[in-house]
């Protein structure tokens, strides 16, 4: 038993063997499952891309309609879950976004029915969670806003129809569209923090809701799904185009970890973030609204500078643009993670699909540094 | 950029520094920050050992008392929690208890009111859960079994209350001696699975209860936490002492994994075990009902004995015999799980602390196996 020391947050460790994703840190290439996010993006529906990560292909028209009527049928949200979101936004501790859908996924696991452990119930599990995702988070902000619930229909795509659950009207095509692409850039992206964590839930035999919970709870945290609010909260704090050099330097000189820069994988562009950027620039410019998406340019160019004089080979990630491109949709900043959730949902699911495929528990040890051999000494005679 | 292969499950990769809990898998030892937990069994309470792994020392006892304050204020079950666990108890999907107490930590999170990230925070959340998982669990018990929920009790132990709340009487000094002496055991053994959990889960800066409800669901699995209950389960079924030598064998025959045996660090003796071994023998000897206990003793022997022919260094594990130990103590078993809960709570948010101190988001890499430069095809032309 020869036990291996690993870097700080087991960098660089590879926990195990998968064919969902590959993250190319060193060209800033991503792919799902042998196709390009470059390929997919624009040509290929979320749809499309959820079916590829639990499928392992691109599905033809029959099963996509499939999966799609799956996903439709779970829109509606059930009454007892609606009360608790109820329950939630009016209670005085004002729970995130984030606690909520932890929430309400732990709560719908609690109360499936189906307990069985197998593929089927596992996929029919993991396309309820992808829509109660998007549902919950539509019902959050509206509620949250002081607005009622607006119901879901059938005759929208899923992208389509959070837009029109969350804002009560249809969005225009290129937002379609943007969102769209943004659920699929954001849908897997290999063993990042909150899906690694949903494996080790699981690994144990867990359900797939218990995987789903955790990793909510995982992207939760200003580290890994925080950031992408944390971005805009930081330009609304600066609040001018004219103001944004300074306050970025600012932040830079009294050592803040810039929301929106670095990544432990890409050392070169995170390629999500590029295609975002333009996504960003077009809707933002067709809004008529780039004050988020000019200052956040201005971030960009500040920090690589500085992180270039440094000689640090750290570029932005998929978080800088999304924020003012979701801004352009009418989103609230306090929904940005909780829309991570509902894209990476289907990453989580594919993960936790494929651990139970090949399972083993996930188990490490420590590298004990404390005391051995202290006496005991009863509680009447300690200091 | 050099990775490392791990074996399947992060077996033998030391993931951080701890020093918390040391389990010597060789010599079958395992100490809290120092004590030999056969030198803390018998001589200190749960409470005591919950300061220990928190504080990283034995309190004095103006120290525990303060701590004895804080667990006691937070026994009484608020209202909207109690609402949430009739109404899960109520719903015919018939949830176990692990799944509502996973759903009670999530809530409790959503409905803190404060959320802010300081020690001082972090361990008055700590303490509200150790005393909320197990006032939770014995109002799970209750009303599962049709029965009122019992108020807990100020003048009460951790132990003595929870089998209060849970039975409706005192219950005698043996029982609260094994009970107590049972949760020490299962306080904390360093980086298992749902520990390791709740560190990738607040690793990303998440909160405490995020991490405890990640742990929740990972101790769910019948890998882990969930076989506490397969073993008395699977004693059940067999159901006489005259039949468990061939209904064990029957198991092994077809290669079951008998639970209550093998662990991942422990190759010699499972110190935990060892204990609950004695306690169990005689509070079943007291109660006058040894069936499960002695139908235990010939499980153990025929799986070692199994073992020992193939050449496998494993021993029976902590989950042996808490079965009959806790059947001893009146409590049915689908509570058995979160009992292990209970007390592992203690463990996670010592670790979950630990982590706090010295972060890094922990994400490993994958092995890619899957195709690359696969070319987009439209979804008409697809197969
Ligand atoms: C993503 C992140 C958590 C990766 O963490 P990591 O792999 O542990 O990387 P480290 O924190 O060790 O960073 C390496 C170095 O770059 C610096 N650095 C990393 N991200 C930085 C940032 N956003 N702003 C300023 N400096 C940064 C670190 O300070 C460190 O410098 P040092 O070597 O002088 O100490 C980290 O880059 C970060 O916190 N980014 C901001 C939050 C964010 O955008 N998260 C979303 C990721 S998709
Ligand atoms: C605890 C446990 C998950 C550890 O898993 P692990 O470190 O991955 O160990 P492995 O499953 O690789 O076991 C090693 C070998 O022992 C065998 N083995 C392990 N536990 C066994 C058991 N309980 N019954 C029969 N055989 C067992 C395995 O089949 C394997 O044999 P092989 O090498 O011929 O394939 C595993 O021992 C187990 O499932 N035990 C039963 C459940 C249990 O009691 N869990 C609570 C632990 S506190």
């Amino acid at each position: 038993m020869s036990e291996t020391k690993a870097k700080a947050g087991l960098q660089d460790i590879v926990a195990g063997e998968s064919s969902i994703c590959l993250v190319d840190g060193k060209q800033g290439r991503l792919v799902y499952h042998g196709y390009d996010i470059n390929d997919l993006v624009g040509k290929a529906s979320f749809e499309e891309v959820i079916y590829l990560l639990w499928h392992g292909k691109l599905p033809n028209q029959s099963e996509l309609n499939e999966l799609d009527a799956e996903l439709k049928k779970n829109r509606e949200i059930p009454a007892d879950v609606m009360a608790l979101i109820q329950g939630l936004v009016n209670n005085p501790a004002n729970p995130s976004g984030m606690e909520v859908l932890r929430t309400v996924a732990s709560y719908a696991g609690a109360v499936d029915a189906d307990k069985s452990m197998n593929r089927d119930t596992h996929l029919k599990q993991s396309a309820k969670l992808v829509s109660l995702m998007a549902s919950a988070t539509a019902a959050y902000g509206r509620l949250k806003a002081g607005k009622d619930y607006v119901a879901p229909r059938t005759d929208l795509g899923h992208a389509a129809n959070f837009l029109y659950m969350l804002n009560g009207q249809e969005a225009d095509e290129l937002a379609v569209e943007a969102f769209d692409v943004a659920l699929i850039l954001h849908a897997d992206h290999e063993f990042n923090a909150s899906t690694f964590t949903a494996r080790c839930t699981v690994a144990t035999l867990s359900d797939v809701y218990s995987g789903v919970t955790s990793a909510i709870g995982a992207l939760k945290g200003p580290l890994h799904g925080g950031a992408n609010e944390d971005v805009l909260r930081m330009l609304m704090k600066i609040d001018s185009v004219e103001g944004a050099e300074a306050g970025i330097k600012d932040l830079l000189a009294n050592g803040v970890k810039v929301p929106g820069f670095g990544h432990r994988v890409y050392r070169s562009y995170d390629p999500r973030g590029l295609v975002l950027k333009r996504y960003a620039k077009d809707l933002t410019a067709k809004k008529g609204n780039t004050k988020w998406y000019e200052m956040t340019e201005i971030a960009e160019r500040v920090v690589l500078e500085y992180f270039a004089a440094k000689g640090k080979d750290l570029k932005y990630n998929v978080d800088l643009y999304s924020g003012s491109l979701y801004n352009a949709m009418d989103i609230p900043v306090e929904l940005f993670t909780p829309l991570f959730v509902m894209s990476r949902v289907s990453g989580w699911t594919a993960h936790i699909l494929e651990q139970y495929a090949n399972n083993r528990i996930i188990r490490p040890v420590a590298d004990y540094v404390g005391p051995v051999d202290l006496k005991f000494v009863p509680i009447s005679e300690r200091a």
